[in-house]
């Protein structure tokens, strides 16, 4: 039987959005306010969605806990309270969008994800507004 | 990168559904109440999603800004306030559904969009009742 | 022991804002959008607080089964998939404005309802904006 | 015109985790609290999509009216304030996991649907965890 | 500066309404699905909101990890996959109605409370339904 | 007749607790991951309400649209895509805790808003958390 399951979860951080390789003001018009070289924040809001077959045993596709664990480890202890651009080391030459955001968090849970599940991140940086890996 | 970037909107109308080839009997038998000829209304949601590739420079699949123009200028200026039946031309020989006001909307929006991006169009017209287009 | 028990319905509704004393160019400057002639909708949220003493017998402040048909019978068959300006007869003489709104269905319910409870009605227009009475 | 209809509906119930050919001591290293023998529960929220072309006389996918009918029997009135352990027969010996709830659900509704329709089924355990059928 | 802050949190149980002074068939007639005697289950939502002075030094009411530590301990271990009838002391003879649920974490949270804090607790008994002690 | 009006609104901004008077280690003690020098930050959601007698000729307690505007000017554009401690002038020697957050706002708006007006705040820093002013 083949299903998806989605576990949620969040967390809090600060980015600014620039290009390094532009001017300032470049920057600011292509990113507006959100180019504040002080930063803003959002609640992040990821649903993380894995599908495969179920255990016949368990009844599970995977034993929720164990997924909990490793969004807290690979995404919450990574991003949580952090200041993305400064503390998160995959964006020292990335730009903090929620689109370059949600590959990252898609690569890190993907490598501690058995490869019987498929693996999609959806990535919610406003109520509003969200983005989703792979499309 | 191939990834969904969706932006949600809502505006505020009043419609009523009724097939001018049936009898009055015929179409409130099978609208119902929704076929009250003094109208009723709704706060609809939308949830539009396009898919596509990052822009290496930006990270951004588009900016949310030129994004949120279009729908405004597409949907919100077309629709808030309005009454369907009478005040948006695309039903003057349509039945305002759910169904038909997704594909109307989705028809205005992909003519504002490159080509390089699909598009989908989600509309709630309860908070328990959706449709999507395409499926 | 006093305690206060909440219960959400809903209803959908066309209206429009409309004061006949004024003239059209004044009704259009104050109301706006909400005074088009051909009306607009809404998905109307209401949460319906009663306060009061616990029944010790069954532990209930009121039996929400009881409290649920009423709200049917005053408000959902009362207002629901209406025109409120034309069907519903107490605004034959009365703007529908969210407040007016809130609080004929607070005079509705308010008769229904034993006087050992005391009566709150709060009526959400749109997921942003909502009224409360009494204060 | 081929779209999908989304319809949610909700039921409450109570259930535990069990593989009755597993120990007393494994079943709770597995499922731990889930697999309190006295039961515990949840408010289920399902979303019922079905996929197809819409009727042009209508414009609907489907008549929502005849769908949350179809819900109500083969959902709510099947699942809704019941101990799914023991009192839905599927799950007689069937462990009742959100992901075996979900298949259920969904056979029950493709019996009672034509075949133009795709069917797919989202069931919400608690507001963070969720599975859907098919994949 | 007099303040109120409020922290949310949740569990998930199993219970059923019954008063065992009364009939069979009046507990059926008074309670009806609620009272089904192999249980039923509900998500319950908790808001504990605090009221008092804030501390200059901090600028906070509470330290909100102090009290979310104390619902944790107060409410989530007493209840979370739980059956409240049997495995809850305070229900032994108590029916566990959402009032008398929502009155039973007040006394629970009040003894562990600063006696510069007002309390109160509403509970969610479902997405519809909730009740708040003291009113 | 004596109502209120609740308008929501909301703001993404970065920000971090610290009380410049005592030691690193204390404030990092007390304030936890939330005395991150580098910043993290926050979707602010706040709900603005207003107590007072409807207006006979409108049927409003307020024009929305002017209470939308007040609530751009004192608090969107004051907030949003801010850094909080820097660029926020109330907060140059106050620390940014959401009680102080929801203080300031209050008295932003209470200086525009007529005195036939109740006033009150509530501020939500995190789905889970909320602070209102007055209590």
């Amino acid at each position: 039987m083949r299903i998806a399951a989605t576990r949620k979860a969040h967390f809090n951080a600060a980015h600014r959005l620039h290009n390094p390789q532009w001017s300032d003001e470049k920057n600011r018009t292509i990113f507006g306010l959100c180019n504040n070289p002080n930063y803003h924040g959002h609640n992040y809001e990821i649903e993380v969605t894995l599908i495969g077959e179920t255990e016949p045993e368990t009844g599970f596709l995977i034993d929720l806990k164990v997924l909990k664990e490793i969004i807290e480890q690979e995404v919450e202890q990574h991003f949580d309270h952090k200041n993305i651009n400064i503390e998160v080391p995959e964006f020292e030459h990335l730009n903090p969008t929620a689109e370059n955001i949600c590959f990252v968090i898609w690569q890190r849970l993907r490598k501690r994800l058995d490869d019987r599940f498929e693996l999609s991140v959806r990535l919610w940086e406003t109520p509003r507004n969200s983005v989703r890996y792979p499309a």
